[in-house]
């Protein structure tokens, strides 16, 4: 298919384009990563859409809560585009969007699209293909995507990067040493997340909330007029899941009425413009083969105790400058 | 002085040839640079040194306490440097270290040296310096590195990546919505210390003590077998001093014991090569006239929606590439 073949396709909504598409952006081929750059640029514009990231760890029940709601938002009239940064790989266990089954009913209907994590790749160039294969979802009119990332390495602050409000899943029973909150993460939270509150865990549930309040107001706010939103829900009776989505609207609309929505939305391109450009620039420093010779070197010879890091580090500027690359 | 007269003096210990020696390492001239660089390899080689990072706000009362804190080590026979990481320039008020009569018991001994923050530069650039000024204090003798810090932009985390125990400063009052632990500080944390317990603030820094346990218990630890130490002290008092002192002696001789210590510094010293390098590289990338002048360009593109993030990173790397800069 031509650029200008999946193009039209994503414009009119078919869905086997759209995936066609990402897996182009997919590609590591560097004539498809140019096809891709085309696409790319002939969809481009904004559209009217939301972006919610979505993390938690393993058995906090992501996939039952991103079911319960998308079938809340799709029947409120949206189009919903599920998308997974998920640096994990399959090999050690850890990917959590193998396959589409576990969210049945909603990969089931026509105004879902869910899309599995890429299997390879590093953190950065899978956060990359989220980022791009969110542009085409959009394109092709999902006007909610939700991005789904597992609490690993740096994968939320990736995920929080890239989307207008960032959720947090949780499970009952905060104290426990064992659900500690990552460094950083309470920072880029906009919406905490308490699942599996039912049952015997309600009670439970309550308390967690009441510590995570108590911790979040010990640390310094996101954004002074938008403070963070907790929630209860039980993703399996579909309890709860509406007053989440009520907060979430209630969030991005404050954020629009004050500006803070649409120039979150600028500086998180011009940031990916620098983030991709420094990222292969520094990748480039530390990978061709010439420049990596030299690095192994240096840092021998530092730890040997031979050369300071300074030293050291005038060496490798010399020969980068001197390379050309 | 040449270079040699430098390291002979700074080896005896002199207070001045030290002084002198940092001015020099502080400099933005390229020939006091490429001195600084030798000067650093004559004196290469660990020594049997505590480094220890202070931060906290303005008005916490850090001076008095470091004031307390090194004449306490002075007694036990150890010598002392303080030096300041402070990117908050005099003119907007902000600067911590200007002088040194605001520890006038502790400047006035031989064996303690005090230097203010330099006073110009990024933040980069002044850790830069202060990460080689603290190299040059342990070659003149000096057993114990206070590392000063102000809470302001990404200081603490300059700080906490050059030291082996990274201590927080706070008030009596840790609810109070003034006093929000800043992004990603408690996850860099080992010993807390609440000053200012004296008098009526004493129950108060009680209750603020065990509102902090709370909030440190629900994020992951830094070190599973040393978690966060939690002090009290009142520092114009000198009371409860000399407890955190054990607790910080404790704190690395555990991570003596396990290897981490010794591993942490090795980190510290590739990490320092790298960064010094990558922070050299996309200098160039951004501020060489005819790259900024490209960018500019680009930014501009993205702004008006004329050019897509990748699109134009794509043609930023070509120029870079081609130059060989």
């Amino acid at each position: 298919m031509t650029v200008e073949e999946l193009a039209k396709g994503i414009r009119e909504g078919r869905r086997r384009t759209l995936a066609k598409a990402i897996t182009l952006v997919e590609s590591n081929r560097q004539s498809d990563h140019k096809k891709a750059i085309q696409l790319l640029d002939q969809l481009k514009g904004e559209k009217d859409t939301i972006r919610v990231g979505i993390s938690g760890v393993p058995g906090v029940g992501k996939s039952t809560f991103i079911e319960a709601f998308g079938n809340l938002l799709i029947e409120q009239g949206h189009k919903v585009a599920v998308l997974a940064v998920d640096p994990s790989s399959p090999a050690t266990g850890g990917s959590i969007l193998g396959d589409k089954t576990r969210m049945e009913t909603l990969s089931s209907k026509e105004e879902a699209f869910i899309r599995p994590s890429p299997t390879s790749g590093t953190l950065g160039g899978v956060a990359k293909r989220t980022r791009e294969s969110m542009l085409l979802c959009e394109a092709a009119g999902y006007d909610i995507i939700l991005v789904e990332t597992v609490g690993v390495g740096q994968s939320e602050f990736e995920v929080a990067s890239m989307v207008d409000c960032f959720m947090v899943l949780m499970l009952p029973g905060a104290g426990d040493s064992l659900q500690g909150i990552k460094r950083g993460i309470m920072e880029i939270t906009d919406v905490l997340v308490i699942n599996k509150a039912d049952g015997d865990q309600e009670k439970l549930a309550e308390r967690t909330i009441t510590e995570y309040k108590n911790a979040f107001h010990l640390v310094a706010a996101k954004y002074e007029s938008n403070p963070v939103q907790f929630f209860m829900v039980s993703s399996i009776h579909e309890k709860g899941i509406s007053d989440v989505w009520e907060g979430i609207h209630q969030f991005t609309y404050k954020l629009k009425e004050e500006g803070i929505f649409q120039s979150n939305r600028k500086n998180q391109q011009l940031n990916w413009f620098k983030r991709l450009t420094e990222d292969e620039v520094l990748n480039n420093l530390w990978t061709f083969p010439e420049n990596k010779k030299r690095a192994e070197e240096l840092i021998a010879k530092i730890e040997q105790g031979e050369l300071t890091p300074s030293a050291a580090s005038v060496k490798m500027i010399e020969l980068f400058n001197n390379k050309g690359n």
